[in-house]
């Protein structure tokens, strides 16, 4: 079937490519006209404008955007004014869904579907395959089951047995409800990946402190000398270690593959600082499992730690040494000391 | 080649299964005589005793122990006094590694090797092999490597490219290091078990939650309520989302599997109870990420959450009811008023 | 000066009584007759509606509202009906911030002053006096200096010094900024509250473990032996320690002055159950926290195990346990086991 | 009665002098005889080194040690063999507890008394007395109890009625069981500390962003915007804030008498570099909580964050970066882009 695609970056260019090869028909446009003629290239439809976009697909078609969560809402309010009842609208993107109920709301009265859908699956989605979340009315969704289809990883990758004939998620791509379901699970979802990165990471740096009694530490009152330095005389190849986990381990996982790869590339991950962003998702699930008394100990800690590699502790930290000196005298050490 | 196996519970019944069916020898010995005809039924040599299993498998062959930690240092003493020097001592357990090496310097003194080997893979190693990480002199792990390399899973999972034909890492098994290392490697592994565990279910609670905005709270100072139950209407169908995010998504993991799988089952989990054990190796990770000054907050978060599952916080949660009781007044509510 | 008092509970009767105390007149009314009649006895001046106390107090005069969250909407919406430019509403409970902001908004376009006006003291303010955080218009806040003068505590607890004499900060009140930022700054300070409290709670439940090393353990695979009972075979007299801890211990504070009281009244804490309650404050500020991208893992810490301490984890963990049995064979362990 | 003192730094040489001035005579002893000399001219008796000092103080006399606690070992070691049966040996400094019991255990063989005395107190103490846990033998401590009381605050600060008049822990100093239950609960006590002491940090700096939506932020995939800047247009004056919590809030306290102490003398806390030290308690008291199963989830962060504060998060970090990198292509963004 027909689709426009709005916006062409490193997913929404991808799931066009992935669309065309199950043969499906795409309209394209993004603000870069290089964008849109890359994928005329490999059989796309050009639209010159959102405008035309829309007129190539029809105005009760189906237009998929793929947009920085702060542009979605203008572009969508420009979008419907074009659209007519019957028209689809879904946000690819990572919107709140708080966001997308609002807009929901406002394109229902106009008879205007609007579905939202979480979109995961990275650089990686055009050969594996894209895990969707979708949310919004139930005769939406069944008119786009193709696309849906499409983009879906599919039956090559196993499911939990015994397979339910009737339920699309053993294919990747599921409803999970009314509008905002989708970005709400796949919010969840983030804020999920955000925790497992951080039992990686934290867990990994474990074993790299595994040789720290090799080292020698002062003596002085405000140093807590290696009890047993004894026990800490491992040099472990992370690398390796990281490797062997990913086979018949109970920690094996995407993310486990992923970082193999990275640590094998180079060990000392030299090429990154360690200023990690978030995107918001991550925020979100937070603020949902706070607004709805759940506890949330290890998602947030792995937010904070985020935070934190960004340098917003520091006051935190720089009262915490006044704090020290107040009470006790300490002087904070230089970094070199350390 | 031949080995004898100690321990014949979950997971030592298994491995020996796996080690008959690649053609090794297996002695085998268990405190119960039954556990020991099972085996034989399928191959294994029975021991009557110890000493039994020592004499068949000879008094510098290979004995592999998988015993609960607590009972491994008295049988490895005893092991010890019944071989002679050049023969291998595998404690295939749990055991925290500083008694590997107070262990491996003992018995390296009689010139007994000993190796510490981390196995992961639980009821499901017996088809899918077992993850061996693996501590102890270099010559003693080269000699068993025909028994590693059969319990192990092999090439059938795929390594990170490119593959280093030098290593056995992405056949499953890894020498780690010295003596301790394997069990330093496997205790850090089950600390970031722990935290993606965590990380699955508390993400999957917050989505259970996601139709917080249905009930009815009541209005008094001491219950927040829900500013915007709109946005919290979604009955999400978390065994769905479970299986659906297995399919092309970054979070898709063995762990997700078994999660998808025990939510199909009974998505409601009435068959649990929720008192979460932890069983040595997360401590431990915590310890020696505290003494060489690691920050762990996801998987010390993780830890905790299990203390708290069994009712250890509430000492401390009365006391907070007591505070507020004397700066506010607040009185607790009973269970059945929230 | 005159002032009518809203909402007879807790705090407001006790604010009335300080109030009058200091020679204030005030106006009163709560829904509850009997509330308004103990404070006539007293002094006050009895109102029998909303629009009495109005009446009584001038439609330009000063009303502040002691009210649960979910009402002060509504009836600062009433309020302003009944008043004119000119008149100042004060909210004097626990409103979220953003909430001021708006009404204060609305109120402004209609020449009515709102303040929000975060009240700390609890049961003990009536003698201590409050401390009061207030966010609103300067003129405003400057009409009503003698009436927090007369709330706050005044010259008898000793100032940071230099004492600034320009600054009401070392007697108890501070105009903190425009509307919100009164009721922002005692949202944080409950934030702070909880992560204090916890830390307290979390440190004698410590102490009191220090005993563990008598108790007996089972060995089996589940139950991680304490290593060295030799080293837990203290008992810690709590009460006695939360004492000693008042007199020149660098952890010295008015909650830890409590938290001796209800230990010494009953070291069991039995009258508790151990179901934490949290009104509000401490899930804005952790939501504030996230909002601005500023780490917050300790109070964060401490919201979360409130609500882990009223059941609001067992989903998680009874997932967790299901995990547990589908990767190991581990059966939860019943109660009577521990 | 009389005492030697050996290590003269900011805590011992403080509470000499507190000890002289209540009459009590002390022979003091130091590497550095500046030290020495410096109190020597306020009355104490100098010795020349520690042979000195036991001969001055006799070998069944009480000698107290205020050393890093590196050094504590071997020095117990040299003095006992100095001392005779009957001789006190009182550590003051912050050894870990566990040490306590194995040298209590060695010294009681000889029948020389070893106390293991918590001090809290810092550069404060020698004004406000110290606050003493004591563990040891009940004769010992009964014997140096003129002692402890005058390093201890005394009456002057207002215990919890009723006051026990069997207890010495309202005038400061308490026996809290034999041989490490001192500094056990001192452990304990600096556990609790560094958690206090972050909850205030973490607050202060939510505060402080109090103004973030006065900030431009660009509008890009990795970035997430402030959903309603005009929230967050607080400048708040935080020493002024931290000043009018310590009259009459909740949690007013001695930290943060100092915290408002040091926020008005530099509100920007420019001499500071966030580096935060951490010296053996904290740590202990977590390996303790973990050891006895008992959640310390506000403790644990506090001590994690001082870890951070470091730099020890930084190669987890690079991790997460690598591994954002590798699943989705994001670049890690510059430190000027935010």
């Amino acid at each position: 079937m027909q689709l426009a695609m709005i916006g062409l970056g490193r997913m929404g260019a991808n799931m066009v490519r992935r669309l065309l090869k199950a043969g499906h028909e795409c309209v394209v446009f993004d603000l870069d006209p290089a964008n849109v003629s890359a994928l005329v290239d490999v059989g796309a439809v050009g639209a010159t404008s959102m405008e035309d976009a829309v007129a190539k697909v029809g105005k009760t078609g189906a237009v998929w955007l793929m947009l920085p969560a702060a542009v979605v809402g203008p572009t969508v309010e420009k979008l419907a004014d074009m659209m007519q009842a019957g028209g689809i609208i879904i946000d690819g993107g990572n919107s709140f869904y708080h966001d997308d109920i609002d807009r929901g709301e406002a394109l229902a009265a106009r008879g205007i579907n609007y579905l939202d859908v979480g979109t995961s699956g990275g650089v990686w989605g055009l050969d594996r395959g894209y895990c969707l979340m979708i949310g919004g009315p139930v005769e939406a969704v069944k008119r786009l089951d193709a696309v849906f289809a499409a983009l879906a990883p599919g039956l090559d990758r196993g499911a939990v047995p015994p397979v339910d004939a009737q339920s699309t998620a053993y294919l990747g791509y599921l409803h999970c409800g009314p509008t905002g379901a989708g970005h709400y699970t796949k919010m969840v979802h983030n804020g999920i990946e955000y925790g497992v990165m951080a039992a990686y990471a934290e867990g990994i740096n474990i074993l790299k402190a595994a040789n720290e009694g090799k080292g020698t530490r002062e003596v002085d009152a405000e140093t807590t000398p290696l009890r047993h330095p004894k026990y800490y005389q491992f040099d472990i190849d992370l690398s390796e270690v990281a490797e062997v986990w990913r086979h018949g381990s109970v920690i094996g996982s995407w993310l486990l593959d992923l970082t193999a790869q990275a640590l094998k590339a180079d060990e000392g991950l030299t090429g990154f600082g360690g200023r990690v962003s978030d995107s918001g998702e991550g925020r979100w699930t937070l603020q949902a499992a706070i607004e709805t008394g759940v506890p949330a100990p290890v998602l947030s800690s792995a937010l904070f730690g985020r935070f934190s590699s960004r340098g917003e502790s520091e006051f935190a930290d720089r009262l915490l040494s006044a704090m020290r000196l107040a009470f006790g005298g300490h002087l904070e050490k230089p970094e070199s000391d350390e």
